[in-house]
């Protein structure tokens, strides 16, 4: 219905997660009501984004390469960071999330994906073999101290949790979970059992 | 509009909270289009409040009037609860979503609202000061041992509890909050930094 | 959990079409904390429902029941109305919004249901039968002129009008459906096809 | 937070209408995610975009440029639209949707905007003017024999439609409206009185 290099451009973003046609289509009249200029600094951004992203082959978050380090992200080659402590994350997402709360200055793990009921497979394409490596291999001198499986309190992130520490046990390392309790603007009243339980027992 | 007795009682179901006119007026039809021994039940169900229900005297919670009892309410004098510990709750509601995680067995004090910084006067009308005597007047055998104060981790609730606390310093007793953290279904991605902070803290 | 007389009421509201026990607690509560008489108003106004409302024998609206005409509705006995019009709706509510609306003068025939793919003995539980024998008997002086069947156009309304058209074939009376089109407040770019078309051919 | 690539197009995105910073991320590592070869699809289609795209000088709508018309759109220059009929649209969107309805086979004007009573520079804004001539300059054999005004009956399309009408009432053409009524699936209990009003009007 709409000329060819709209209609290109709205299938293009009608792939973005959850970006329908209707949408992806005020996208396109958004860059053509604005100048030319600003759809060249998205498309300068788009060809930045593959040319200077890498995965950083310690933690597998996505990273910018840099002179110095072209295969290590700048967090795990930070001299301020203590080697000694992983948090295991889902998704890049969850790092930022965690990294914006200030309170933690150890590294981190991004495992890719969650176990899942329904695909047994799933945990051999997330990079849990890789930590299980990077826990056994690392130098006495900065043996781990902790393993923090900051996974979302939801069935597939419990069953991931459980999973990863079956995985992890022959390493002998301690394995700890977030706290469960009641989160910030909850209403006592519609709060779950399970989350009103470890409230009660958080309490202090 | 609508003949006056079904008008009438629209005005008074509109009275509801959350209730508007139309949803009212789907009430009164639902009421006419059953049997009238529905409606019978009803009127039967409303007479019993005002008739059976008391306010408790001891944790002013609404409680079922009996022979025994008339003033005092069924877990306040019940012999399998322990009257050393006392949780303070906001309402009515927020006692039975406790009740329903069933790990604990003290007793309850209902404040009956919550300090709010555009009402300086609240905690005159809600039940404080009788908390404040009731822990004073505890007889020495069952002396408090812990007060919970058990509310929503919303600013209203935040400001009462330390409101609460203020007020309950000079008894010297044991005060504690429910445990903040990540509730059942959270997203790590979208939980806020107090939230993950408290999560992280309490991590186990 | 509630106390009893607090948990039946709760369980009659939760019967009210939307209501769920969470809004049911929330009603009884919003009783308990007014003042009895409050109660005593509604409990007043729902004896007065049954015991005041008729189902008007002619066009089997809800109606109240006066000393002239106990069996026959405000409407339906007026002498302001023009018999010669009857608009046929679904229920009382919508015989109130096309009343609101003010540009009717007719009389009505609530159906008190719709046709539905599913439930096709559904026609004869509602008063088709008898909005057949009310234009076929009805005096040669007051005939009857135009049947607008004021049905939401849903499917189903959509069905029964196409049901009913065929029921009062037979009689040879002028029967209408309303307008299709745009209705305030519309956006163009969401309208639906069918709407878009009735729209166009609609214009003035 | 995020890597400065990443960071920079989670930026560009959250231009997008609609779009804040956490979709704009999922957007990022969707694209990540996948092939690079997807991104360079992305930017050839953003390529195109502009290089490919005209708006066209008689109907004002963005439309592909090709060899033979470099100015005017495809629907312009077609032999089998009528060009005796102009339907007036706010936006591109509109005229899609009504070009879905395929019952229209005459020709548009695309306003690009409406009026607003906040606004009063607004009309001069839009390609109000150019209409004007348009109507005025067509040639004889050619000589316009409708308007049709197919704004969204919101305050703003009223009160443009009102302007436009206004405006045109020199030229002596005739000036048409969409027709108002109930949309698919309206409910009668909840239609607005404007809308029952034009339903009952437009019966038939």
């Amino acid at each position: 219905m709409y000329p060819k290099s709209i209609q290109n451009l709205i299938e293009e973003f009608s792939k973005f997660p959850g970006i329908g046609p209707r949408q992806a289509a005020r996208f396109v009249f958004h860059l053509l009501k604005n100048d030319s200029s600003n759809t060249d600094n998205l498309i300068q951004s788009l060809k930045n984004l593959h040319q200077n992203v890498i995965t950083c082959q310690l933690c597998f978050r996505a990273a910018e390469a840099d002179q110095k380090n072209k295969h290590i992200c700048s967090i795990c080659s930070s001299e301020s960071r203590d080697p000694r402590f992983i948090a295991v994350v889902e998704k890049d997402a969850d790092l930022v999330s965690l990294e914006k709360a200030k309170n933690y200055s150890g590294l981190y793990h991004v495992l890719g994906g969650t176990v899942s009921m329904l695909e047994p497979e799933a945990p051999q394409k997330f990079h849990l073999k890789e930590l299980f490596l990077r826990i056994k291999n690392s130098p006495s001198n900065r043996a781990i101290k902790e393993i923090i499986l900051a996974l979302s309190p939801t069935p597939q992130g419990e069953l991931s949790a459980q999973y990863i520490e079956r995985v992890l046990r022959p390493l002998n390392v301690k394995i700890s979970r977030l706290g469960r309790g009641l989160p910030t603007g909850a209403d006592l009243e519609y709060a779950d059992e399970a989350t009103l339980k470890s409230a009660w027992e958080g309490r202090k």
